[in-house]
């Protein structure tokens, strides 16, 4: 008797442990797990120096015309690497139009911004220095400012050794997108990909499976589980105008094709526990709400509440772990600094 | 001839050493070095879970209602933990009715704020949360964010442990107030009072000295160079009203005495050469011409070039060292977390 339960058991283990590694073969096919080492950018090379320039960047205030905003602001390295608002506020309190992705893993997406405007994230770091509802300032008056400081001299020829004038908008945004390409999130998904069965919960196994099975994975898939691939928000079912509002038409304002109306850039799903509220339109503060929409406007699925769970704990199991990111020491204004002003332009 | 010559050196180095330790005397019994450890503040017994806990609240922005602002956003750990504004730009674009002073070494103020109305940091940080034109919030609704949150009230219980309902607005100004108190900046000058010949310029020790005489050193001194005593601006001479305005009376609003008209509290000068602009009205961007007004209206002189450029490096002796801040990694809101409003009240 004693045997045949000891038989039983093993049994029972064995099939589990099959069905683990059923399950990570079907999601190796989909997912891949995030690289051990800093990824790579094109055309931009990546040194010390030009990561600490780029961490100095990304937290100066002295980028934006009014002092009051840096890329950190809206890219809260504390809050999952977004602001936790419908939109942004930028200056003079104005609202952005769409809600503020995460910069953590942006380096993985394959295109920026959520209509995949800028392709890459130098490209990407130059808009909202520029854009009047965000930074408000202009490229000269930020290489003026850069150029007022001699540390920012010294960290621009230590960043980019063989240039004669290092200190130049482009290479802002270039240092920039080094410092941000360090900030990617290891999670447990990763873990169990990588073979650690105990990462991921029972839960959170059914979510990953039912993610696979509906279809999410279409969509969101790939090392950022989306943030690659453009499809209509409102696949099968349009949402109401309260979270799909009818005056931002997605991508159609890059291509001027019909077919992009209401397209959007797949969301990519790290972290995305830590970065309510949801879409683009930032209207929906409830992770599972959010689910049961996409379910409902791209799969055309009423999904059940347990399974709305279940793709929940899925999706938890993607918060990774922030590299920890020490505060730099800025350079002090010169007289030759441009003074901040918090006018706005007519 | 050479006997001489090498007689007179020796004389010449003997008679700096004394001229330095005859410096060091006077300057010793005026300022103090800054302590080795973090400095204790009254009723509020630090611990590592309570040091934690107010980083962490330092850099949430969900204290403000709109979650734009954090401490952090003012007092800016990267630029001198001030925010290099005239005065801040706060809820709704509204600009506060003074310069931020710098967070660190605040510890060692007498008392805090530009006319001392708060005690202590722990009555300093409840004033921004709650200031209209500030972080525009409530301390209920703080108090029902932070318990919205799990690890909060983790962190809360970890930091109180004794307290039945350790997550309050007191509670949190307490633990902002210690993490706060680690943010002291050993500078050059310090090396110097402790011994270190070499740590001070010739140059500023010729400031330091002239600090010393003309009586500078009268208001700003101790161990933060000033943040002690209540003195009119303008003792001697009255500034323009560009950098005195009128409508500021400064002390007076807190004691109703008509010879607190005016009266401020020496401002501390520790990494004054990385806090522009400078006075209560943030109206001078110049730490030189900073020194020259301090001459004319505080001692009634009107110094010459050099003596102003000798005085200004002394001052920069006084940029410190910032202790590393890793960032703290924030919860998530929940369900229940109030979300933030960006409306600004009539």
């Amino acid at each position: 008797m004693k045997r045949i339960l000891a038989l039983a058991l093993a049994t029972t283990a064995l099939a589990g442990a099959a069905a683990a590694d059923d399950l990570r073969d079907r999601a190796a096919q989909t997912f891949k797990p995030l690289p051990s080492t800093v990824p790579a950018v094109a055309d931009n090379p990546a040194s010390p120096a030009k990561i600490d320039l780029g961490k100095a960047l990304f937290f100066d205030p002295r980028l934006s015309a009014s002092g009051v905003f840096s890329c950190y602001s809206c890219h809260n390295l504390t809050t999952g690497g977004d602001d936790n608002m419908e939109t942004s506020v930028g200056h003079g309190w104005q609202k952005g139009p769409r809600n503020a992705p995460t910069v953590l893993n942006a380096v993985l997406n394959e295109a920026q911004f959520w209509d995949g405007r800028a392709d890459d994230l130098k490209a990407q770091a130059k808009g909202p220095v520029q854009a009047g509802v965000e930074m408000a300032n202009t490229p000269d008056n930020v290489v003026a400012t850069l150029k007022s400081m001699p540390a920012y001299n010294d960290w621009f020829a230590a960043a980019f050794p063989d240039e004669v004038d290092p200190v130049s908008f482009d290479n802002m945004a270039k240092a920039i997108e080094v410092f941000e390409a360090t900030l990617i999130t290891p999670a447990p998904f990763d873990a169990w990909l990588n073979g650690d069965d105990a990462a991921l919960s029972d839960q959170a196994k059914a979510g990953l499976t039912l993610f696979l099975d509906k279809g999410c994975s279409a969509c969101h898939s790939g090392v950022n589980i989306g943030g690659h691939g453009y499809y209509p928000f409102g696949l099968v079912e349009k949402p109401g105008a309260e979270i799909l509002p009818v005056g931002d038409k997605g991508r159609f304002a890059v291509t001027a094709t019909a077919d992009d109306e209401y397209v959007f850039r797949a969301a990519p799903l790290r972290n995305i526990a830590l970065t309510a509220p949801y879409f683009h339109s930032g209207k929906v503060w409830d992770l599972k709400i959010a689910v049961q929409i996409m379910a409902e406007s791209q799969l055309g699925e009423a999904i059940t509440d347990t399974e709305a769970d279940q793709l929940v704990a899925f999706l938890d199991s993607l918060t990774g772990t922030m590299p920890a990111v020490t505060l730099p020491v800025l350079p002090a204004e010169t007289a030759a600094t441009p003074r901040p002003t918090t006018n706005v332009l007519p």
